[in-house]
């Protein structure tokens, strides 16, 4: 074993919400920190969390973000402003604005429906006003499935609807699926209507610049990689620190202030589990009851490398309809490869995103649980069954080729991520785990030297870059505060 | 002077919100009333108010609502959800869903913007949520109008907007105008972004079928048309009755029970108006306070009627957008004509509405304030004005035609009307009139035997037919409580 490392503050995870703390606790004017005062360990051999910029399958020259990919709430998204006031991302050439009315497909046509002709996206748009005042009348409501609620609205509006509308938009609202990356059977209708701050950006230029920026300032012998923490002693009495951390390779840490950035899948594992945590004392029942009342989805990708394009260059996103099924099956784990138009598509036009249609000869399918999970460990059946859908976007006298390229993501089979954030299914209260962990209420620890930060934790922008990232700024000022580094008057 | 009259109830007004009070009064179960016991009185020779369909100007044989014309909040409006049940309003039949995405056109293009390829409604879209979030922030920030915030946004996103969106984008929001009947200088931001509560479904039928259906079970005789009220005396002590309601035709009126359901415009006038009301005692200063803080926009209609269309006949409405002016002058009452392009022009297209090239060759526009208030004194003309912006939506090889026929609304001239509903402008406080009217507050009038209705004394559907309709309802129900005429118990 190496030689214990006594420090100020240690940091757990070096995602967004970890590098930000670290970059703040260093950076926040007046900080008395500097680099030695911190540690951060991260489990994996990288930094960037559930921000992965892969810059070297792609056969086309192109990078993918199989992570985090766009910056939403773009209205009032601290990271995406921040980044354009120093410059490093421009709007115009390192975004794209991928929200071109979608184009939707259904198993039954050929082509393109005439969504604007049946007014499919009125009726959708209904649907969505119909949950909210449900719940809007009586917050105390119970919970249920969205395929539920959506089976309500489709009764009760039946005489308002055409028989297209009917046909369509019954499944219409399960493109949230890939919002939360969980299914309808599952989602929360109370929480599934969701409030955008603006429209939503997608990164061009690649995630990883924010993770390069954010790390550029701590020195390389402050980060240790590989190092995922298997024992937090909230009451060390081995020395002058208050708490120690311990993980699987490396020295034991003993630090003043601990910030645990780690993934809410792996908060929410037993001790016993072979990459769980254990905490002594353990875990207070506020936390763990809160763990039990939210979920954690499995948004995944797919992306397809072709030679040339065969769909219309000029669409930014497809949408291909589910067909009705029978819902009772669709949230088992998959033991074989699904049926098609059992699950919906959504895919992103790369040769849109980049303005290429050779270079951008690629399409980027999302997916949700338990699709993700059996595609990302059977990433060679990925083309056989997006096929029958994929070839409704057929354009004009192009013919379907084969992909040369299929990239997936591997999300699920991620020891140290297991899936991809928050998810609220039916019953779930998304709240609590944001009021115990976030600090800013009088719950979670007692011991208020334990921090907590990421997606996770926090309301607003939570599940997202941004939300992540305040969070950790959120912590690292709150340590400043208390250790006396920076005054408290402001 | 002939005999007086009295009852128990006296309802001023005989628009929808005085008609469903009577038709509360006389309907709702256990109700001891009958109709010898109210007194309706109306100053126009017709009932209805301000929703009028014109069965009879149309050359094509079309019927016109030259007042209300769509069902608003589809999904929560009682009047819609009441007529489907009773069999009177058949959605599929009697209704249109004028909501496919709109045609919008401009002065510098021939045929329709390809809005959907540049984003223009994202970027409204972002606009809208923008001012939202900029009042979420802070309740109390200052008013200002719509075009100030709009330029605001525009400045700080300007690295964020296409050339394109820049030039079209500045004046979309000037729709608003055609929702509030005022122009853009003078709607509040604050109050200016609507929450709809579903789809707006524009009824074909023709909306006298409300008021038909409200006014069939009150005798003739219970009814007073052109009997414009002079003078409600609140403190009556000639006899034993509460009230004493004096009109221009004559008898007086006494009762216990008073509901005054005259529009906000009439209320708003001075008792030295010869249209004017005086109330002895005068009305407290907590009402005519909240007047002042209130506005009432004047939405017109002006539709031309052809002999074919030369318009595109598969579209529901057209959007043309007006040219950025001088803004100060837009308020301003009208000498003149205004230039074309001043004004945004929204228009409903009836050969979609009625699925009739020939009979439905007719095309309807939305004016605000000041334009309705000239056109209205001067339809003739109207054509010359709108030609040249109509002329943008000439469609294939079609040629524009002159009218056969022209019809315009009348409110701004009609004395007992004076405009549309209440519009806020910016500085003002749409709710101190509805606290202080709808008599669900410990505010209003003292002697609580006076009741107050109308599309201007309440929240929800405010401007609205089923805000009216519901705020008769709720008078109508206080006052059966309030004498005993059913339980309270319930």
């Amino acid at each position: 074993m190496s030689k214990p490392i006594e420090v100020e503050v240690c940091i757990i995870g070096g995602g967004v919400s970890g590098l930000k703390a670290a970059h703040t606790l260093l950076n926040y004017s007046e900080s008395k920190y500097s680099s030695k005062d911190l540690i951060l360990l991260e489990a994996q051999d990288r930094l960037g969390g559930r921000i992965f910029t892969d810059r070297t399958s792609s056969k086309l020259g192109l990078s993918y973000d199989l992570g985090a990919s766009w910056f939403h709430d773009s209205l009032n998204n601290v990271v995406l402003e921040e980044s354009i006031n120093d410059g490093s991302f421009n709007v115009m050439e390192d975004g794209y604005y991928d929200d071109k009315d979608m184009k939707v497909f259904a198993s039954d046509k050929d082509g393109p429906l005439d969504v604007n002709d049946m007014r499919l996206h009125r009726v959708a748009e209904d649907l969505e006003k119909f949950i909210e005042l449900y719940y809007f009348d009586d917050l105390d409501k119970k919970d249920m499935p969205l395929y539920k609620i959506v089976g309500m609205f489709m009764e009760k509006h039946s005489s308002r609807l055409t028989t297209e509308q009917k046909k369509y938009c019954n499944t219409m609202l399960r493109y949230l699926e890939l919002w939360y990356g969980i299914t309808w059977d599952k989602i929360s209708a109370k929480y599934s209507i969701m409030d955008h701050q603006g429209r939503n950006l997608f990164n061009k230029k690649g995630y990883d610049f924010v993770i390069n920026k954010l790390s550029r300032d701590i020195p390389e012998d402050r980060i240790l990689l590989a190092h995922p923490v298997t024992s937090i002693i909230r009451n060390n009495k081995n020395g002058d620190k208050k708490v120690a951390v311990e993980s699987a390779n490396g020295p034991t840490v003993y630090c003043n202030y601990l910030i645990v950035t780690v993934p809410q899948s792996i908060l929410s594992l037993s001790p016993l589990h072979i990459h769980g945590i254990t905490w002594t004392p353990p875990l207070p029942s506020n936390i763990t009851n809160a763990l039990e009342s939210i979920h954690f989805g499995a948004l995944g990708k797919v992306i397809f490398e072709f030679d040339s394009c065969w769909w219309d260059i000029n669409e930014d996103r497809f949408e291909i309809l589910a067909d009705s099924t029978d819902d009772s099956l669709l949230s088992e784990s998959l033991k074989l490869p699904p049926k098609s138009f059992s699950f919906p598509v959504f895919a992103v036009n790369y040769a849109a995103v980049h303005k290429n249609s050779t270079k951008g000869a690629s399409l980027c399918i999302l997916t949700q649980s338990p699709l993700t999970d059996y595609l990302e460990s059977h990433p060679d059946q990925a083309w056989s069954y997006f096929k029958p859908m994929l070839a409704k976007l057929k354009f004009s006298d192009h013919e379907v080729s084969d992909p040369i390229n299929t990239i997936t993501s591997n999300w699920t089979n991620n020891p140290y991520v297991r899936g991809s954030y928050s998810a609220v299914e039916s019953g779930d209260d998304p709240l609590d785990i944001i009021t115990q962990l976030s600090g800013e209420h009088d719950c979670g620890l007692t011991d208020k030297n334990i921090r907590f930060a990421g997606e996770h934790t926090i309301l607003d922008g939570s599940g997202c870059v941004h939300g992540a990232y305040m969070s950790g700024q959120r912590e690292a000022i709150w340590i400043l505060k208390d250790s006396g580094a920076i005054s408290t008057a402001e």
